[in-house]
Parts: C-alpha cells; sequence; structure tokens
C-alpha cells in the first residue's frame, strides 16, 4: 500500500509534516462549501501549508461531483500554475476527495495528494483505496481512476458537530469491514452505538482505525478491484437498488442506511445459499433495526429492485447479478450468481427480520 | 513493462488474437476522420474484432485533443454500455492514442486498450509508454495519465500511403533514441534514409523495433517520468521552443522536425557543457541539415525561445531552464541547468552548423 495512514487529532501539524515530507513547494486546499465554512479557518490557525495554500471551494453534495465543477477545478490548476510537485489537500467528505483526488490523478499526468476526511464516511471509505470520480451522463462514477493519494490524516475532531445520522452512515460501512473481518469485532460494534446515550467521537477513534486497516489490506491486495476488493461491495448490491427505489419515490436516503439494510439483506442471502450463521443474521438484523430503523419494501417492489440491481455495473458478469456474500463472519465469496427467485426470497425473509 | 509490443505485418489476425487473449466481449475502435477513411476499411476485412466493434470517429488534428471531443468519447461510451473488460483499439496517430487512451484509462475506472499506430512518429512515440491525455486551457497535455495499454500492434503497412515528411518526422524520434543507446545504431540511422531515394517502409520496420525496444526500456525502469525517463526529452526543450517560434510566426513546422532541429541544439550545448565528441556532433549536424533542412533563426529570436523554454513544464525546475544532456552517445544526463547566456552561445553554434 503506496498510501500513508495517519491517525491524529493534531491535526495541522500533521498536514504540514507531511507536506514538507513529500517535498511540496506549494499546496493546493480542495473544500466544498460547508468545509471551506466550519473546517476551513480551524485548520488555517494550525497549519502552515494550509494558511498558505489557495483554496478551491466545489459545491457541496454528490450532484456536483460532475464535470463542470471538474472542469472549474482542472482550470483553477491551471491559472494557479500548479505543478507534479504541487500537493492537493481535499478537506471534506467523499465528493471532495473523489473529485479533487481524480483532479489531483490527472492534473499533469498526476499531482501530489492528501486526503482529510471530515465525515466518518469519508474516513473509513473514500479516504482510502484510490478510488476518485465523477459522476457521468446520469451514472454514478463513471469517469474516474484508481489513484492512492500519498496520504490520509484521519480524525475524529471534525466529528463532534455532525449530525447524528451522518455518524450512523459511517457506522454502516464499518460494521461492513467488522463482517469482512471477525466475529470480535463485530461483537464489539454490535454492542455500541457512537451516538447513543452520547455522542462518543473519542471512544469511535481507534474502531474506524481498526476499520480502515481492514480496508486497507484488501485493497493492497487488489487495487484496481479484479478480485477480492469486490468484497468490499458486500450489501451494496441491495444498498444501491434501496437507494434508487428511495430516489424515485422522491424520499431520498443516506447512502450508510441503505448500506446497513443491505447489509441485512446479504447476510440472509449468505445464509440461504452459503449457510451463514442463523444467530448472527439475528443478531445483526436486530442491531439494524433498532439503530437505523427500517426500509419499507413490499413484493410489488420487487421487480424495480432486481432490475436497478441489473443496472449496477459491479455486479453484473454477463446476464448474472451477481452479490458478495459470506460463508461465515470473515469468509467472503465473491462473483456469487443469485437467481431473481432467490433475490425474492430473501427479500421476503429481510421483510420478516425488520418487521414489515 | 505491462504493455504486450507485437511487430507484425498481418495486422488484423493479431489485432482478434489479443482481442481474445483480453477475454475482451466487444471492442470500440477510436479513429480519426481520416483513419476511419482511409484504415479502417482494411482493418475490418482482415479482423472479425474490429469489424464487429463500434467505431469512435474524432476529428484530425492536434487542435482537437481537447476536453470536447473527450467529453463526446465519454458519452458515446455510456450510450454504448462499454465495461471495464470492452477492449479499445485506437487507430491513428498520436492525437488518436492520447485521447483514446485517457479515455480509456478513465471510463469506469479503467478499460482494456489496444493501441494500432499508423504514422511512424505514433509507432516510435505515443503508442508506447502510457502518456495519455488532452491539451487544456491553451497547455500540451496539461490533463492525462501514465496509463500503459495491454498492447501495441506495430506494423508498416499504414505507412506507404503518408506523405514522405511524416515520415521523416517519425524518424527524428528515431534519431533521438539511437542517441540514447550506443553508436553503433546511430551510424545505422545516419547512413539511411527511409524516403530516398525510395520509399523503403519495409527497410523501415526492424529500424522501429529497435527504437522501440529502447523506449520501452527507458519507460519500465521510470513509467511515471521521475528519473531516467526524463532522457527522452532530449532534443525536445529547444524543439518545443522553436515549435512555439513557428507558430507565432503563423507558419506552423512538423513536431518530429522541431525534435531533429532541437536535437542538434542539445548535442551542441552536451559538446559545450559535458564533452560530447565534436565528430558526431557535425555529423549529425549534417544529416539533419542534408534531410530536414534548417529552421531559420537569428539572434533577435533568442529572447522568446528562452522564455519559450522557461514555460515549458518538463524543464524548469525551480527558476532553472534544465536540459537533458549526453556526455557520449549512449550516456544521458538529465536536469542540466543551463543559463541564458548558454543557452545563447548554443544557439550561435546551431545557426553556424545550419549555414545560418
Amino acid at each position: 500500500m503506496k498510501q500513508k495512514l495517519i491517525f491524529t487529532n493534531i491535526v495541522g501539524p500533521a498536514i504540514d509534516d507531511l507536506v514538507e515530507s513529500l517535498g511540496a513547494p506549494q499546496a493546493v486546499v480542495v473544500a466544498d462549501t460547508n468545509t471551506a465554512h466550519f473546517v476551513l479557518p480551524i485548520l488555517q490557525n494550525d497549519s502552515k501549508a494550509v494558511a498558505s495554500a489557495k483554496v478551491i471551494t466545489i459545491k457541496s453534495g454528490d450532484a456536483n461531483k460532475n464535470l463542470e465543477s471538474l472542469t472549474d477545478l482542472w482550470k483553477q490548476l491551471s491559472d494557479y500554475e500548479a505543478t507534479r510537485s504541487t500537493v492537493v489537500i481535499n478537506l471534506g467528505g467523499g465528493v471532495v476527495s473523489d473529485m479533487g483526488g481524480f483532479a489531483a490523478a490527472t492534473f499533469k499526468r498526476g499531482m501530489r495528494c492528501i486526503n482529510v476526511p471530515t465525515t466518518v464516511l469519508a474516513a473509513v471509505d473514500a479516504s482510502v483505496g484510490g478510488k476518485t470520480g465523477i459522476n457521468f451522463a446520469g451514472y454514478k462514477n463513471q469517469i474516474g481512476t484508481f489513484t492512492e493519494p500519498d496520504a490520509a490524516v484521519i480524525s475524529s475532531i471534525f466529528f463532534n458537530t455532525l449530525p447524528p445520522q451522518e455518524i450512523m452512515s459511517g457506522y454502516a460501512e464499518m460494521l461492513k469491514h467488522a463482517l469482512l473481518e471477525n466475529q470480535e469485532i463485530l461483537d464489539k460494534l454490535l454492542n455500541y452505538n457512537p451516538v447513543y446515550p452520547l455522542l462518543d467521537t473519542a471512544g469511535l477513534l481507534p474502531l474506524i482505525e481498526y476499520s480502515i486497516g481492514v480496508k486497507a489490506r484488501i485493497v493492497e491486495a487488489d487495487l484496481t478491484e479484479k478480485g477480492i476488493r469486490k468484497a468490499l461491495n458486500l450489501g451494496h448490491t441491495a444498498g444501491h437498488a434501496f437507494e434508487s427505489i428511495a430516489y424515485r419515490r422522491r424520499s431520498p436516503i443516506a447512502h450508510g442506511y441503505a448500506v446497513a439494510w443491505g447489509l441485512v439483506v446479504a447476510l440472509v442471502m449468505s445464509h440461504l445459499e452459503l449457510g451463514f450463521p442463523s444467530d448472527t443474521l439475528h443478531s445483526f438484523a436486530s442491531y439494524v433495526r433498532k439503530n437505523y430503523g427500517v426500509f419499507d419494501i413490499t413484493c410489488d417492489d420487487y421487480p424495480a429492485i432486481v432490475e436497478a440491481m441489473r443496472h449496477d455495473k459491479k455486479n453484473v458478469t454477463a446476464d448474472n447479478i451477481t452479490f458478495t456474500l459470506l460463508e461465515a463472519v470473515g469468509k467472503p465469496q465473491i462473483d456469487c450468481v443469485v437467481s431473481p427467485e432467490q433475490i425474492g426470497a430473501a427479500l421476503d425473509i429481510y421483510r420478516d427480520l425488520m418487521g414489515l
């Protein structure tokens, strides 16, 4: 793994050390409208590199992760006469690191890049692993690269002002990593809630560090997603389909919540197809139901769900819909072909478990 | 080196074998308006993969290697529902392989890619080494990646219809590779002319194969141009400056011709700064003068030439202009700092050697 991971709550000096060790003569901060307002001023006080950096602000929200914003980003890098040695510091959530990372990967064929995630989801997911890109022609992440940043600085100091839903959203990806790793860490996560009874970002940081370690090991084995990296897609096939159904109902759901519900569906399938233990399935489903609520579907939604799965680039091989499933906690199987009938059977049980 | 190099004049079957070995279910041919008209029909007869491929045609010429053409290319790949397994076959010169290669490197974070160069210049330069990209905001290749294609199929069958000037343009890059390699191959090239007294594409192919081997070894050692790959910039610092002067005079010169004259300047500097042997300098300069003619400059042009060198991203470190020079044939030194006064002295001698 090329990417350096630094876990610290003393963020400014950590950034300065990195910029110096990269030999970067200048820095450019990419922030979104929120982080430019709330987070940037803190770091400008704490880091010489950030204080003297040019700041490029992009509009927040996934809808702005598009070619127009990217072109503006490239243009500003050109006007600033950035070079290959200039370091891009992505300060924000996944939209910032995806698009800032893609700009850094492609401007003059590649600049230096550091991710400073400001959400739990970005910390455990987008900031590590080198997926960069933009949405294009109606498809998510249609254009992009696999380019690991030089480093990520992971801190919990930015999480104190996040809404609880945002933190739980990131926690769902941590649950996924635990399912891919071992029972002990899974039990720990299922006996904990980072926002109840009190927001506990200090307790969250070591769990995040562990969680990123799981992802980093998988990415190291398969950066360009030709094999085992697909394990990270666990829960996302059903999750993306739920997101797409919710979008059509005009009541979008948070990505992490969709993943939490999608993980329940994946564990049901894992139980049916590969004998995943039923007690773990039940304790997982009850944690999700209690802490994420339920995503409401009826059997009338099944055809649309199957159709959405068929249009997801990651899980279609020839004409088959494929899933990442688990034989047991820590034992993923990628590319499992599941028929529409089997998907329907799994959704039936999901509804039972969710009390629908 | 990831990239497979195939030298053959039986191009269609070679492409089919490659497409099969890549396990690509479908192919997309990227051609320009010229190659779509003159070359594509030949290959459609000879290759099943090309015959059944979707064809995307871009306008020929470096001025069209821009974001607008790229966006159209991405859009057509989306509409065609291309996947990561789809293979892009770039059929053309450097504009096609640079832009088609960049689209392939970034669509869905990376597709398969084969280059089929149709010019000598593209064969010995753009088709090998993984530089992809587009011009942006007035800068050449401002946006791009280092992404090696899966393979290049190099053939001389496309060269028979090229104008002699086009062939000599590619031959200049071969002279550069010979200077970086050894005296024996240099002597061979200096005692040969591929277009005089007769066009000799058959004699050219083994020389091209040798020349690509030189480049491939350098690229393998340093794909992302952090060190020794800069040796390939030999002759290009003065060459690019000449191109930019010619452009302002509204009488543009072919890239390869600019490189040939730029190589003479580089050898003069190499002689002055590093003791490059004067007899080799003289025989090289006389070959260039005889076969490429001369690029006419006076001392009034010197300030503009120095200024153009200063704006070339590849050869500026801090405030210094740097050159790749040669101690001797086969012994490059990168990052040689040369002052404006020394540049002027070298240009004086260039003018003497060219009879100006």
